[in-house]
């Protein structure tokens, strides 16, 4: 030690003093706060000894009243505080999620609470660390107090400072779109390839980037030392979307919020909290995909009786339209349409509208024939001739359905057959005119059977000014939960804010988008290792209504459409395991499926709610085997998924219980399957396994397979 | 004539070839439109063969789309026309108000319908112009086309050029509040003065000026040959209001719209209609007064069962909270409350909250016994104590009293006397959280048996970043009186945009504030001339809730309160007569009316619908004399208000039916009464008269008369 270091620990004794840790049961995972130099809050954790996150601040900056120069006081809740009080505590819970990847979730860590107070100000603020054995999440708390009732937030500033130039799994910050195709990139390179990715989505209407720096959560992080680290938020609920800006100087990622239509970032009054920053950590990539954190760290259900809430496998009519051989409108008579005004009973069809009665009922017959729950019907209401890019305000009225849709006739015979219509509710983005007719549309869905509603915000926003992800929209998107399920009607919001695990508490948020579809199979293709990246990120907050099944892959053989989906169809298969969500649709036509009888055997069988899961393998845009036990039942089904790289996945049935057998059924890629040049080769063998068989899968380039193993 | 001046013949020959002139029915108005040069539309208008609008300039800017750089077609509509077709008409049509100054309306108007074609856009517009004895409207319109379906405006040019350097009776434009005091100046004074006019106002939260030499319409001036001119705009629907910005150089003021919280102002979808922007002149003021353009302008009623629409008198629990004796808040308890979260039943009150059951009763009896209609109840609803400034968006629910307001019991008590309570629904400027909860409000109101509703606005819109008069929150304004109007609820709509006439087509919005009204009187008081300003400005759209009749006008001889009201007791009396407005309250306390019983005789008498009306004597700002013929009845009644100098009005009573004698109540100001030294001394004198007589009254400094008339 010279002289200099001891100079320094000397200076740093202040800090040390009020420096407070709390560890995960596990001890795997360390957290330390303390006050820095000038009474800045600041954090470190670690891993197994090894740095997650460095020493890094927390606070937020408040936006000056317009009354500052008269006296107010106004100050930030960045520093100037001392340690008032200091907490820890453990809990160890296990509770029973209406639906999901298990039957029962533990909810088990240490948590350190720790209140400041800001002398100068008389303010306190409380933070909160939850640690985790694969993580922690922290997050402000502001009770309620004489000096702190109201404050606008300009920014909150949570720093993530990483430990090394990790590769990053990313995607552009954007205040209104996150369907974009993953980036796999040293965390330096960020700055240096992001025109290059951006340029290739900003004609889309509705994006809104802001720093060429900037990215979206759930974040995936690599170290060059083997550990796993992804960023997100829990329950982000009446505040803005995180979005993570990087320093490239320090590696350190900051928290940037989406703004409203003034810039501003967030509306707060007391007490409140913030939602849960969390970063997730583990040496094993499979962690990354089991660990329950965000979920745990949102609050129980808040439904009393949740018996109305299923999960749900479903077809519609859709697909055709995402190719482009059919219209979600009704004439080509007007270059435009007013509701109430137009009058559809006199104008000619246009001939390619795809839900007619006819077409609707031959989809209700296909799901009633093979077991799928309900039909999912776009473009059945009033509305669709102008509805994109015009900001109209009042685009749809969600009541009034089209000349060819008897929505009375149709959902009485989908009744007849044990099957449900599900309901379409796009707004083109103006959520003024969605709420004016919210309660009237929920009211036509008790009044005719549905229990489910599609919802879409694609477009830019009304309130005019607001982004997709900003703390009004937010709200918005909650409301029609809330609402929803007052009417006992479940809810899979597409283009919406990504889920932080918010279907905890409401379980009728059944799925969400929320990130590139399907459909993008039929506007270009997504790159084969998209589905081996999503349950990594945008997965982490919920479940993804990412419509599989696609087997006619080559769109160019049935419509006009160039593009092609960019896996296998045994990938598709794999799909309804890799991608948890108890929304599955099977996206493709009855007449495609029809062609391919046995292989949609598979989806026939699938079901879409687990006792178990057990993530076999996985790696980040490379790979991911999953086996999941069947609800209430004996049965597992398995399925894995690889990118543009063919391999063999190794399925050890570890997971079977002694002594019993069962009917393997193996939905694998043929020898000489590729997602390019020969994605329909598949082959489908039968045999009998037992517990410790362990079974080898050859995955084709952009293959995948599905096994359902059935106990005898 | 010189070879410039020829030269300059020739090259106006293509301009004047184009012109198209069309008269007033009387011949007095003139309104010529012409094509200047470069195409672009033009018009000017002249009375009795003197200017009043020079050449002026008609056309829109239009926002350019995203991809306007990729070849799509950008262009504004502005100039580059032609001329396509020219419609010239003649309409006259008496039709019958729900309720009114006069039992019947004539519109007789002259038309000019010119339709412009821009040849490098192919677009079509038309320019409407309807040219009446007392002024002329003129709109834009546009047909849906292929080549105009939608479009966004940056801004509409619609100038006014003056024909010289009027008087002006102006307050600053401003996108949020229109509680300004009239200043009267040259036009070429605004800008010199502007800011120190709005020095004073500039602490309110709502406050946006845009330009220093921005005015409101409506705009009075007076020009120096006598010509009485005033600009507006009539039927502003789905439109933002139209403020008016004066270049001092020309004279010439130019249609400046209210932004969006993005900076646009406005999107069209075609067909559509602007508003009407309204040029009034005369060389008689009272024509300004009884000019019934602006409702002419207006499309008819829309409501087929007008039935439950009734003029209405009314008290209420008010005026002693704007004073600052009462509160509207329950508790003192808590720094900020929550709705549905804060439990009132177990907070302490704060003694001071006025909407108590006792004090409701009071109210109820009081106007049980003075033939009052309806008791106005603000301050009855949860979430008063934090209601104001704090941005708060779920700020009231509307539909959950205070424990100490029994909305049962009292609405049943009000209705077995024979009153009915009036609703208040203060929205704080969170429009999206009074839309979310409208419905329920409007229920709540129809289960209790209210059928009138005052609506709020006070403070920063949410939307945040939306102004007060912008095209989105016209919109809402619209929408509550249309969702109103099916719930048999008439609306009287505070800090909403200024009228336009919308009440011919809405009849339930019977009242607006959209100026500054009695409650200043509190707040510091207002200029003597305020009252006899009002009718030529903010009247010209619609009637206002000016909540009249203080008869305690020194607010210190009974509360802490420093300010006085700045008119005498008759000056109060004058005032249900000379605002005209179907809905009247009677706003000081039932203890002070009780004082001076016999002057409130007068309230107790006075109608408020009326057969006719006649406007005897006025002048800007100076006095107005008017004479009301009470709806169905033989009676009349007068008023008189003059401002800060007394003056002797002369009533000549030529309306009254030739042979019928009638009993004459008039109240009138005492020989000494004066606003500041005396204002409560009165004198009430009764007499016969008949046909033809004449009465001169003395109006006391800031002072009025008041009249009753009853046939015998």
């Amino acid at each position: 030690m010279n002289y200099r270091n001891i100079l320094l620990a000397l200076l740093a004794s202040p800090l040390m003093a009020t420096a407070q840790t709390v560890t995960s049961p596990d001890g795997n995972v360390v957290v330390k706060f303390s006050l820095a130099d000038g009474g800045k809050p600041t954090y470190e954790m670690t891993y197994k000894a090894k740095d997650v996150v460095k020493p890094s601040g927390l606070g937020l900056e408040l936006v000056k009243s317009k009354h500052a120069s008269k006296g107010m006081k106004e100050t930030d809740l960045m520093d100037g505080f001392k340690v008032k009080d200091t907490k820890t505590s453990s809990f160890d819970e296990t509770w029973t999620p209406v639906w999901g990847e298990t039957r029962t979730i533990r909810n088990n860590y240490n948590e350190l609470a720790v209140t400041l107070t800001q002398p100068a100000t008389k303010r306190d603020i409380l933070i909160r660390f939850r640690v985790y054995d694969y993580g922690m999440g922290l997050r402000y708390e502001f009770p309620q107090q004489n000096e702190l009732n109201y404050f606008i937030i300009k920014e909150e500033h949570t720093q993530f400072a990483m430990a090394g130039d990790h590769t990053a799994y990313w995607i552009p910050g954007d205040y209104d779109t996150q369907e974009y195709e993953y980036q796999i990139t040293k965390m330096s390179e960020i700055g240096k390839v992001f025109d290059k990715v951006y340029e290739r989505y900003a004609d889309n209407s509705s994006t809104t980037t802001f720093s060429k720096t900037g990215v979206q959560t759930s974040l995936q992080l690599k170290s060059a030392d083997g550990l796993y680290i992804n960023i997100h938020e829990a329950a982000c609920l009446n505040y803005p979307t995180m979005h993570l800006n990087l320093d490239p100087q320090t590696m350190t990622f900051e928290s940037w919020l989406t703004p409203d239509a003034t810039g501003k970032k967030g509306y707060i009054q007391t007490p409140f909290n913030t939602p849960w920053r969390t970063v997730l950590v583990s040496d094993d990539a499979r962690d990354m995909l089991s660990c329950k954190l965000t979920l745990n760290l949102n609050e129980p259900c808040k439904i009393e009786d949740t018996s109305w809430i299923h999960p749900t496998k479903y077809c519609g009519v859709w697909w055709n339209m995402i190719v482009g051989a059919k219209s979600w409108s009704y004439t080509n008579d007007y270059p435009s349409v007013k509701l109430g005004i137009t009058d559809y009973a006199k104008c000619k069809p246009n001939g390619t509208h795809g839900a007619t009665n006819a077409e609707v009922r031959r989809y209700i017959d296909f799901a009633a024939k093979n077991g799928l729950d309900q039909v999912l019907v776009e473009g059945w209401n009033e509305g669709w001739e102008d509805w994109f890019g015009h900001q109209k305000l009042d685009v749809f009225d969600f009541v009034t359905p089209y000349p060819d849709f008897d929505i009375k006739a149709l959902n009485e015979y989908a009744h007849s057959k044990g099957v449900k219509l599900m309901m379409h509710h796009e707004t083109s983005g103006s959520v003024i005119n969605y709420e004016r007719h919210l309660e009237d549309a929920f009211k036509l869905m008790n009044k005719y059977g549905y229990d489910a509603v599609k919802t879409g915000y694609v477009g830019d926003m009304i309130p005019r000014g607001e982004y997709h992800y900003s703390q009004l929209m937010n709200n918005h998107y909650q409301h029609v939960i809330e609402e929803a399920a007052k009417h006992h009607i479940m809810v899979n919001a597409h283009e919406a804010t990504r889920p932080t695990g918010i279907c905890r508490t409401w379980p009728n948020l059944v799925g969400n988008e929320s990130a590139r579809g399907t459909e993008y199979e039929a506007f270009g293709g997504s790159v084969p290792y998209h589905t081996v990246m999503l349950p990594f990120t945008r997965l982490q907050g919920g479940p993804m209504d990412y419509t599989p099944g696609i087997f006619e892959t080559q769109l160019s053989s049935w419509s006009e459409n160039k593009s092609f989906v960019h896996t296998t169809l045994c990938g598709q298969l794999s799909l309804y395991l890799v991608m948890y969500s108890p929304l599955q649709m099977a996206a493709d036509l009855p007449e495609h499926y029809e062609k391919y009888d046995d292989a949609f055997q598979f989806i026939r069988d699938v079901p879409c709610d687990w006792d178990d899961s057990k993530y076999l393998e996985a790696e980040p845009a490379q790979y991911i085997t999953v086996a999941r036990k069947e609800k209430g039942k004996d049965n597992w089904f398995v399925g894995g998924k690889t990118n543009a790289d063919a391999r063999t996945a190794v399925v050890k049935l570890d997971f079977l219980d002694k002594g019993r057998k069962y009917e393997c059924t193996l939905y694998k890629d043929a020898e000489n399957a590729d997602y390019e040049k020969n994605p329909k080769a598949y082959t489908i063998t039968r045999r009998t396994v037992k517990k410790g068989d362990v079974i080898k899968v050859k995955e084709a380039r952009g293959g995948g397979f599905a096994m359902s193993i059935m106990a005898k």
